[in-house]
């Protein structure tokens, strides 16, 4: 994500776009005795785009829709040597590539697993330096959110003119942690439709879904991505509701869940979630 | 929870047992105008007990029912400098007293709280150093885990003779993460039900809830919990399925959920929940 990408294509604002999506490892993998390490790393977790909106300009605030997401190939999975949470105690790789059979991923004879998909980068340009599709941060990116499906409203910053949004390595399922260090991984069809908001001062980036507002940090470790997560939703409270400081901690004690969405990548994710409709003045 | 403490009572394996609970103030806040400085501090985040449980020898595996929960006062909340995620930015405390009226936590004019009630100190006494209350181990403690509710089963080491099991701090609701420093503190009447099992490995504590296993880890950080909590499930994982070490992990990547317990305690605790049906050897 990189504010000197050329666009591949302007689009205007409400306008359904499509973006086809390879899975994270650049639809190379296509057996399971494929070498891991035969694999082209440059191509590692691409983002498909990036598109520039017209209209958008710094400062704005990016209102992107998830209409669909349309599975378009088999799930590969990865994990070994010090990849995800178990690195330390893996002595190999272990590759495995699954059909999805009527709605489930056939993860053996036994197993079944349900659909639970989600995209894993999206983002727009940062206004500094360049950041690898593999790292998540206030821009988005790597964000590993499994909050982020169709149905969702997730807001972004528009850093730079045009916003350079792009999307990618999408998830047919993951649970929170992503702890193997990969989701269900799977190339597909993702139905976006954008806005540009203006004057907005919110803590980004943030979502919605299921009537839940979840704000979405990414920082060097869990405890410090937990405390801004929780800090940017003591921000909607505040600005959503007549409560104290000391009120709004309180609420969120009670009613929030702090949760994690990754804590694999080079940045870790975690989201507060609250109902919105603890924010009366949500509009 | 200290191995030298007496035991209030003895009581033998499968009689169900009532403890009654302060609140975590020792229900020493009787309104919202007490200051909190003038609170006994020796007498903060009690335990009711300990208590013997006949037959449980170091090295076995307490199995804690929790029957029921029957909250027995009015909610206190405190926040304030220092205390919780907002402690950097708070300035002075905040004490709210809350009745509960038709079975919500009535918060102000407009915001009633669904009751979630819960056991934020449950454990074991420690076979080393004591531990205070306020901090959750491997012994269980202020593990603050919303999860450990009415109808869920607790698994604790027994790490002295008798085990010295107690439990306290109970939570009329609770949101993970607990970021304001509490819960909705109330005196309650817990109760259990409790058996010894001989001869079992499993990595403690964990609980199974609503058909899904957890395992409960408190470490000195939120990342540290986070490896902890997935590596005991992979235990799991390995102990009941015939999955290689590489697609346990990918398993629990795929339907394991890690989730954030608390982040403001002395140690942080994290589950990692995995539905119980993934274990098809699980007895």
């Amino acid at each position: 994500m990189d504010k000197n990408n050329l666009p591949v294509i302007k689009v205007n604002t409400k306008e359904d776009i499509i973006f086809e999506t390879y899975d994270c490892f650049s639809n190379q993998i296509t057996d399971e005795k494929d070498s891991f390490d035969k694999l082209n790393w440059d191509h590692i977790n691409p983002a498909t785009g990036p598109i520039f909106i017209v209209g958008a300009e710094p400062g704005d605030t990016l209102e992107v829709t998830i209409k669909k997401i349309e599975i378009k190939g088999n799930v590969t999975l990865f994990t070994g040597p010090d990849s995800g949470v178990m690195g330390d105690e893996l002595t190999e790789n272990t590759i495995r590539q699954l059909p999805i059979i009527n709605g489930q991923i056939k993860f053996d004879n036994n197993i079944d697993i349900p659909l639970n998909k989600m995209i894993g980068v999206i983002g727009t340009a940062p206004s500094g330096d360049p950041v690898s599709c593999g790292t998540p941060d206030s821009h988005g990116g790597n964000m590993d959110c499994k909050e982020i499906t169709e149905g969702t409203t997730l807001y972004l910053p528009v850093n730079v003119k045009g916003a350079l949004f792009a999307l990618g390595d999408c998830h047919a399922a993951m649970g929170d942690g992503e702890v193997s260090v990969c989701g269900a991984e799977v190339p597909c069809e993702v139905t976006v439709n954008i806005s540009v908001l203006k004057n907005k001062d919110w803590p980004l980036p943030f979502l919605i879904h299921n009537d839940k507002i979840m704000t979405v940090s990414s920082k060097e470790t869990v405890d410090e991505a937990c405390i801004s997560a929780t800090k940017n939703m003591v921000k909607f409270v505040q600005k959503y509701t007549d409560l104290t400081l000391g009120d709004s901690i309180h609420l969120l004690s009670l009613v929030g869940n702090l949760k994690i969405c990754q804590v694999v990548d080079p940045n870790k994710t975690v989201r507060m979630e609250l109902p919105l409709s603890y924010l009366k003045n949500w509009n």
